[in-house]
């Protein structure tokens, strides 16, 4: 089993994570040497990657989360594992913001080589119940495991920060939409030169009941099947009739 | 109208875009300072942005795709431009690889805050037909803006590179399928430190009639239609149903 | 003759002392793609290095100025240059400061390259007269090839930036000190996450007569010459005296 | 007392390093949170740094050597400290090579904030005996704080890989020559694109007896004292000479 994240390598939710797989199964543990939130399936194509083994076993790479499930896949794990565990992520990854997310990369990556993965996040600001998200991430890997999805499919998970007891269940859901992000903050540095901050997320636009975030507002985990084939299929008609005439 | 890409703002996709553009309407161009392939959406978070205005009038950008397409609409274009255009890729973006590209990700960014937008790429070696591509650019932009897409939707294009009129026509296509990739080349550098590069992408895989790697390879332009909701739909109801006994 | 800088390669200051040098040599121009000011004597060991031919002939490199330097000497000036000259620098390289300056950095390299080396700076804010500058880089690189300095030694210049003809003249300075830096700004990101920005250099504490502070301050042209070999010799034999016991 | 390195926080021989000193006194360890050798002074200046204090107590900083040695006696530590060491450093600092050194960057920070300071290198190639270097950095220490320098003034230590009974003495050196640097390595990176690697450094040209490499060669620890003010004094009269008539 491989389990990685974008928060580095030496985040608190890697180790609960890392943990809790620990108790089904051999695990080996890959993850970036720096915070990679934001980097999406960003690769490294113009520099070469280099690793660096830590005294917990763990295994740090100078690189972006999907580079880090590609290199452990392809060169670090002794056999091929069973499946991507990713997470815990410190915070959401719901909605629009699941393009961004490195989390998300890390078992989408995992996907483009074959395996089933799933990403795990932990919804809140001071977050206190990894234990929580380590709990569910075990069930749902055991149930993953026996309920396999599509060839081109992973599972985002999101889930609320409270105590595993007060957990209300699980949804199935799909991604919400927020509001566009509210902007960028433009400042200057200390040195009085212009510098632009990208800005908080918007706020959630679509709070519909079957969306992620109104799943994990209510005290539910959120489960979203995503797909890593872009293609917009119901489109095609209408694109195949205008293009024709040009 | 906002021009951008991922080769950075210096390559000469971006000029013969640009200009191509300038012929039917008011353009500002933002592009990387540096080479950004394989940036997905990334996006910077724990640094600011810092921008420099060039002699041609274009501005550079201390960051990725994504970063650049979102300071340009929020800060850096006088009025809110009527679509985004991204490209011209010096290099495919085809199949399951456009999850990786920045610039695919340049125009989703477009999207994300309400404006039709396009990517192009030029498919090829040794490119010598950007004027080719440039030609379909303006061609597609016009359909584009007469025949609006939905609102998650965006148009991945990707030109042979030969000459305009060797080319067969259009294809609207899906989303073709690699071979996995080839796998990591490990080495030394100079020092005799390991390290490993990302090796180069696999093979294609699917090669139907339908697919973007087929249309292209038989002299057409590829268009695809992609959604920026990853959301797997069809998954849903199997999904429900067995983790309702978790 | 070969012309770098630490401001990058698109900065006005390399621009003009390259058209200046121009009159007297061919030049080859090569400078790092990013802003490296503080880039000190920094060398890319753990990446490689991408080089990148500009429409205007000046080549752009992916690392430090002691990059740009080392790799121009050994691998892209087609015959050995004469001479290096680094600058113009947008801001003061004087003092302590010139430990963490590039634009001096560039021109140490060429010396342990072999070659005479000057770096050449414009002292003051809102910089208006790189031509006084650039008219006595041309000046000091004429008389530095008719006086050669020792093996490990370079000229730092630093020029005030006023109208040629009010330059009082030259004065040949030894380095002045700073009071201690006036501290770090410890402030927060916009998602409220603790950060630290390195201060504003301290103010002059050094205005001795013969200090480059000084000079500079009376609208004089100050001439360092600066040694690249670090060894304290008068401290020899104190320490002789007292390690001899351990 | 304040320890740091250019190694990176996580090197083995900053935790040598660490031990030895907490036996004479209360340590704070602040390093950088990737390897950085070849940083020379650089500062980070376009970007904020960010820190992360680890389990073991050591203070991980996003930025270089400099940078760590800065902040640390500027924000985290809890009252100033009563001298900076920096290293052990795996592999030389010696000759010309200390100007590109972050583990002599370090130490020289100290120095401008007004500390005493001294950086230690362990030598050799496949690295076994930090335990020696850890031994003489703690004699130097106490030594150094009995004896102080100059205020402009740092210690540079460099021992010989071997068992600590074997090391034959102390050597008090200068810095020796190096042959120029054997030259870039010019290659391709897997996709076909041109790369440069900087070379492995030259031999040593200056093997006289004084010099740090014949010291270290011949069994001894070699200490050398640096100065931070580069004015290259003895030259001042022959260059007053000649700029006078420009």
């Amino acid at each position: 089993m491989l389990v990685s994240n974008d928060d580095g390598v030496l985040a608190p939710g890697i180790k609960a994570l890392t943990q809790a797989m620990a108790t089904m199964a051999d695990v080996l543990t890959v993850g970036p040497d720096r915070n990679c939130s934001g980097a999406s399936n960003s690769l490294t194509l113009t520099n070469p990657l280099r690793i660096n083994k830590l005294d917990n076993g763990y295994i740090s790479v100078s690189g972006t989360p999907t580079d880090c499930v590609h290199l452990a896949i392809r060169e670090l794990c002794p056999q091929e594992p069973s499946i991507v565990v990713s997470g815990i992520n410190a915070g959401a990854n719901m909605g629009d913001d699941v393009l961004y997310s490195g989390t998300v990369a890390a078992a989408m990556e995992g996907r483009f080589l074959g395996l089933p993965a799933i990403a795990i996040s932990l919804v809140g600001k001071q977050l206190q119940h990894y234990d929580t998200a380590a709990h569910w991430a075990l069930k749902l890997v055991k149930g993953l495991l026996e309920h396999p999805l599509e060839r081109d499919q992973i599972l985002n998970v999101n889930v609320p920060d409270i105590p595993f007891e007060q957990i209300k269940g699980i949804k199935v859901t799909h991604l919400g939409a927020r509001h566009k992000a509210e902007g960028l903050v433009r400042t200057q540095d200390p040195s009085g030169k212009e510098i632009f901050w990208l800005g908080p997320p918007g706020q959630q636009q679509d709070s519909e009941e079957d969306t992620d975030f109104n799943a994990v507002a209510n005290g539910y985990v959120s489960i979203t099947p995503l797909t890593v084939d872009l293609t917009a299929y119901k489109q095609l008609p209408t694109l195949n009739e205008w293009t024709k005439k040009l």
